[in-house]
């Protein structure tokens, strides 16, 4: 096999390209070129992916999305396909989940997307000219169920789009919309990491207790106001033990790589309940992540400065700050929502697009939230989730709620169909989408997150 | 072996009381009839521990505390010891956590207890008569270390001592001390599962931003504030699927057991952070478990009627209400918070008790809490930790947190040794315990919660 060009020792290592990520190569997975493909061979996102059919149906294995197809890894690793590269991705790749590949931190998971770049290659025999174990490492898309990547043991979901919370907080709060320390912490709170679901699963509309203003008593039935929140979630790879924080510069060699998520969200819960302690019903009952992976490695073309703050803001304390954060921190992905009502789908009218907003203007980078998450002490784990917040921008075309699209329901959204939205109504399918594009790179893709809602039972 | 006594057939399953309780057993483990013993045979609490020397040095096993001695699960198992009862008990007396236990329900642990029951007592040969699995299966709680009993997949904290929201409310917003949800919610919110240790480990003061009042921006550094909140936490067993609610009439099926919860608590840091997503950082740099579990059929005896509500206090919704509850489910438990400076260790002065307070005397049960956590459709999985919040009682000798005994600093706590304490100092250690007394019943305990404050790192 070829070694693959090294990175300049001067870029910080999350902001290193190489030649996995040359705009030229192709694969003989011929999917893998279609421009379209969300999963060309500069992406090689991580997933865990069970067959819907054969002697291991259902069985969880670890794969790695090219065009329309899968790689299983573990046939790889036990082919020996791994022999030659950081010792334990051989026994990563036969987990049923990708949280030991998180455990071995960032150079196991850049050796594998080396070693796969090299495999996958138009050209490369080593592969290809197994016909039997092609066979069998390679599945269609078409033919698995996508599971959860990981064990999630602990779920945080931060609020760092400043667009967002100024939206949200002067519906909720007209007098005091950004209250006082939103420039100062990357305000965040642990979320439910047992109802996180994969991509496709239905998502059932909670009940709940709600209040109306003019009421005397709470009630409990149906939320009235169902709605979704476009975010952007980072899987932790390498741990921090209890007591010993990761710094700002440290932070983004123990993040393995992102995905799209739905914080589903009941508002007329959230609002009669979120008074002293947080949301806590009204996000719980569903949290919903797109099923691929793309790891740090494969952004690394994308990373753009950290978001621009007015002259007039406060500068972030020390452990919040450094310069190449500042340079480096963000990252140019773009997100869009997407919906289609059970009107529409029995009338074949394609989803509309709701919204596009673009990562990049999170007041806070991901390393930010990870460095301020564990300066107390707090100890993350592989497999760990950490959630944006909602992802608006400064425009109304890039809110990622209808919340704010609807502006709490004043301004109703039209459909095709001729219905109107001013939150999700049941059959409403939610689809969510990713993707990062950059002059000179091949555009990569974050697959979909999507879910359709279910009437509440009882 | 004989059988225990049927129960009432008319009694709430779970507020049975059978021969396991009689208070004139005897245990052959002469330790257990102590008079003073936490661990006599009518609680016979379960958990997880590691030997600290020999073969088995480091393994974690399942284990049941009796007096001073545990019994090794998995030993008995193998030597046969549960072949005759619910078919999954031997597995999950196997395994390295009681998650699997937890996962088969209350009657697998009841099955389980009434065996248990029946080999400690004096007199029973079946055990004692084999020299050789006596000496394997029998270890010194002196000779082990306690690990979690546990995997928790998600931890909750509630706030459901009315006495304490109030105290707290009335310091962080004295024009509302107590918020209009109050009296129809169990509010709660997520917590931090990574960082939840077990009794012992020592917990590291967290740095984190605060602000002061009369500060233009906030600072980061060692906590200032550092408190302790003296909880009740409870285990849930069987789970519930995502989207079907647990019922209050079936809630108290759901729940393994109860272990003795401190959820460390950095004010000052807290103060800054809340608004408007809850507290954050303020938590999750620790929360401390007693180790062992005490299961509901050892509190069976000790069941209490809910908490009486004010004439004027609003009925509970529906979901929340139901005559068993009301009825039984308080429980009769004190638990008190006792703390040992450095100072006072030095001098071999003991530790001094700051409250004890009643843990019936919660706004809301236990089973009030699940269900409302599950209302929504929220999926709880065995090993998951809901925790009671702060117990404090309606007197000062009964607050259940630094903050309200020193009221916020302005009442400072004389200590025995000269000192005084409005918030923890560094070499603090807080000693929590808890046990149940009714007349007529054994007297039973939670042995102990404890942790010691090292200093600030960085």
């Amino acid at each position: 096999m070829t070694t693959s060009t090294a990175p300049s020792a001067s870029a910080p290592l999350w902001a290193r390209t190489d030649d996995t990520h040359d705009p030229a190569l192709r694969s003989w997975v011929t999917s893998a070129n279609d421009p379209g493909t969300d999963f060309p061979i500069q992406n090689l996102p991580l997933g865990v992916f069970a067959r819907t059919s054969g002697e291991r149906e259902g069985e969880p294995c670890v794969g790695m999305a090219i065009g329309g197809q899968i790689v299983d890894l573990g046939v790889l690793a036990n082919a020996g396909a791994f022999d030659d590269i950081e010792e334990f991705v051989f026994e990563a790749c036969c987990e049923p989940s990708l949280n030991e590949l998180m455990w071995e931190g960032a150079a196991a998971r850049r050796a594998l997307r080396k070693r796969m770049s090299q495999l996958l290659r138009e050209g490369d025999q080593e592969f290809t000219s197994d016909a039997a174990l092609r066979a069998e490492a390679l599945v269609a898309q078409s033919d698995v169920e996508m599971l959860a990547p990981a064990d999630i043991g602990d779920y945080t979901d931060f609020y760092a789009s400043i667009h967002h919370a100024t939206n949200v907080g002067s519906m909720f709060r007209p007098d005091s919309p950004l209250l006082p320390n939103y420039k100062h912490i990357p305000i965040g709170y642990h979320g439910r990491a047992s109802s996180i679901v994969i991509s496709g699963t239905p998502v059932q509309r909670p009940c709940g207790q709600t209040k109306a203003d003019d009421a005397d008593m709470p009630s409990f039935g149906p939320c009235r106001l169902l709605d979704y929140e476009m975010e952007v979630g980072a899987f932790i790879g390498e741990p921090n033990s209890m007591g010993h924080p990761v710094s700002l510069a440290e932070a983004e060699e123990h993040l393995f790589g992102l995905v799209l998520v739905n914080d589903w969200s009941a508002r007329d819960m959230q609002k009669w309940e979120y008074v002293p302690l947080g949301p806590f019903l009204a996000k719980n009952f569903a949290t919903t992540i797109s099923p691929w992976i793309v790891t740090m490695e494969a952004l690394a073309p994308f990373r753009v400065p950290a978001f621009e703050r007015d002259a007039s803001d406060p500068k972030p304390l020390p452990y919040l700050a450094d310069a190449g954060n500042a340079a480096h921190g963000g990252i140019g992905l773009t997100v869009e929502v997407w919906l289609q009502s059970k009107q529409m789908k029995d009338q074949d009218i394609d989803p509309i697009r709701l919204s596009r907003g673009p990562f990049s203007q999170m007041y806070w980078t991901i390393a930010q939230m990870l460095a301020h998450h564990t300066s107390g002490g707090c100890n993350m784990m592989p497999g760990d989730l950490i959630a944006s917040g909602t992802i608006s921008g400064p425009t109304k075309d890039s809110r990622g709620s209808m919340l704010e699209l609807s502006w709490r329901g004043t301004e109703p959204i039209e459909l095709p169909s001729g219905e109107t939205r001013k939150f999700l109504a049941d059959g409403d399918e939610v689809i969510m989408r990713g993707f990062c594009e950059r002059a000179g790179y091949r555009r990569i893709g974050f697959g979909e997150c999507r879910g359709v809602v279910m009437p509440a039972q009882g």
